[in-house]
């Protein structure tokens, strides 16, 4: 099934403790590319300006990555984000951030891909994912991310956005907060409650646990990653990885679900290895299905 | 293989969010053999004072355990702790703590208990654990837990007590602060490094992490659990599941250890689903069995 992801490319400054990644590239779309390339062809929907360094037809040369939907605006700057990581990885802050051209219109999803079957919506206000997916001429499969401001400022268009979509991906402190709700299990329920049939809540170093609204679950640990560089892009990784295999597979029943699920687990413990892209690109297909085999091994009883 | 614990008897408070709960029997003693008596007999060791209002012997009425190493010392006073519990459960305080007849001599182990095969040496002061530990003859494997305290204060009987002992059983936290390193993968190796042939990591709502000395490697989510009343006792109704397992079996290879671990996580679930004693004593083996199958169907893919 034909992949479709909007999303931010940036300009990002890491600090870990493991170094420092001065303007090196990043964003959702990007992570979110890189990792979906993996598995099938992505198409791509994104914006910079004109200022921005990288040439995504390098970036992505070799893989199955049509930019037909990259626009570059002469006027406009490319989205920065600095961010620093402590001791154990699991909390980052977020040093400054520029949204420049993320703050203006979206782009346009181009004629070509509006045929598209598997949509991924990355990280931004929702009223803007609302009106990109409303490009689309008859979507498959809709899944979203969001953020801690969208819950908190912009709640009434998320939950129209919800409504809306097959899958909502979050993280555990924002699915909280969204469900407000402590207990994980309940804030799932209360979340599936809102709409969206399928809720994936990531939770860092402990894995993920997903839900449908048909009652069915899957609980997944993470890959066990000894050495973790640099955190940034794993959940759009694994997003990724998620969608990239519903897309090889052209299937969304719940079986597939969880090996996507697996997947997009075991895609993010590369991109955690090292800085901006470098995890990412320097592994490959099958060094992804062998670790996918370890998780299922360190997983079985 | 014959099981024996030793450990607390402890009179406990606890307040959660779901209430209060004054005066009710807890310890880690207590704990553990509840939950180990769902799968085989316990040999008991423990200490109480002539203030004990709890009358062992009917609280384990109708199960296997051994209560001849219960000892009861007219001139001293029970433990007592007092604990509450935040939102999201997973944090908690101490609110006071009176060691009493925990502060003097340990208990004897009783002749008939001495051949022991599998002996668990619950939370103490590591050179009490290693003098329970050196009153048993000939014992085929020993678990042990501790914490933060023995940590900080007493790190090197704690170390000499990692050389004597075939598994350590230990929360997240403390795993971090025993190897003085955050990532908790890297944490595992170094504890094995210290001598345990086997380490434990529990991580509350999300599970543990089984290393062998040996590279086996085993990751369990926890049980999902959408009603926590109080965790108290959780960590040693885990070890009682886990041991009890591994008594009934028979046997302490790594596959066997896998099932006692997800036996251990699957039998603190029904601890924590209400006060003191009473998630255990509300459920049966069959119910054990059922949920540790359901545990299986959601993390296999």
């Amino acid at each position: 099934m034909s992949l479709l992801v909007t999303g931010s490319i940036g300009i990002d400054t890491v600090k870990t403790p493991h170094g420092v990644s001065e303007d090196c590239l990043g964003g959702a779309a990007v992570y979110f590319s890189m990792a979906a390339s993996f598995f099938s062809p992505v198409r791509f929907v994104g914006v910079v300006g004109s200022d921005c360094p990288f040439d995504l037809s390098k970036v992505f040369a070799g893989r199955d990555v049509d930019l037909t939907g990259l626009e570059v605006r002469p006027q406009s700057k490319t989205f920065r984000w600095a961010g620093s990581y402590r001791g154990d990885m699991n909390d980052r802050t977020t040093d400054y951030m520029e949204l420049n051209v993320l703050a203006e219109a979206p782009p346009s999803v181009p004629e070509a891909f509006k045929d598209s079957k598997l949509v991924f919506l990355a990280n931004t206000a929702p009223a803007l994912q609302h009106e990109l997916l409303g490009q689309i001429e008859a979507p498959a499969f809709v899944a979203a991310d969001t953020m801690n401001c969208w819950i908190q400022d912009h709640l009434d268009d998320l939950k129209a956005l919800l409504e809306k979509i097959d899958c909502l991906i979050i993280n555990e402190d924002e699915a909280r907060m969204l469900a407000n709700e402590h207990n994980l299990i309940r804030a799932a329920r209360k979340i599936l409650d809102m709409g969206t049939g399928l809720v994936i809540i990531k939770k860092g170093e402990s894995g993920s646990i997903t839900f449908s609204a048909d009652g069915d679950k899957f609980i997944l640990p993470a890959y066990p990653a000894a050495d973790v560089k640099d955190p940034t892009g794993a959940g759009d990784s694994f997003a990724g990885g998620f969608m990239g295999c519903l897309a090889q597979r052209g299937r969304t029943d719940f079986e597939t679900l969880k090996t996507a699920v697996a997947y997009g687990t075991v895609v993010a413990s590369f991109t955690i290895a090292d800085f901006s892209l470098d995890g990412l690109t320097s592994t490959d297909r099958v060094r992804i299905d062998e670790r996918l085999q370890t998780l299922r091994n360190l997983t079985r009883f």
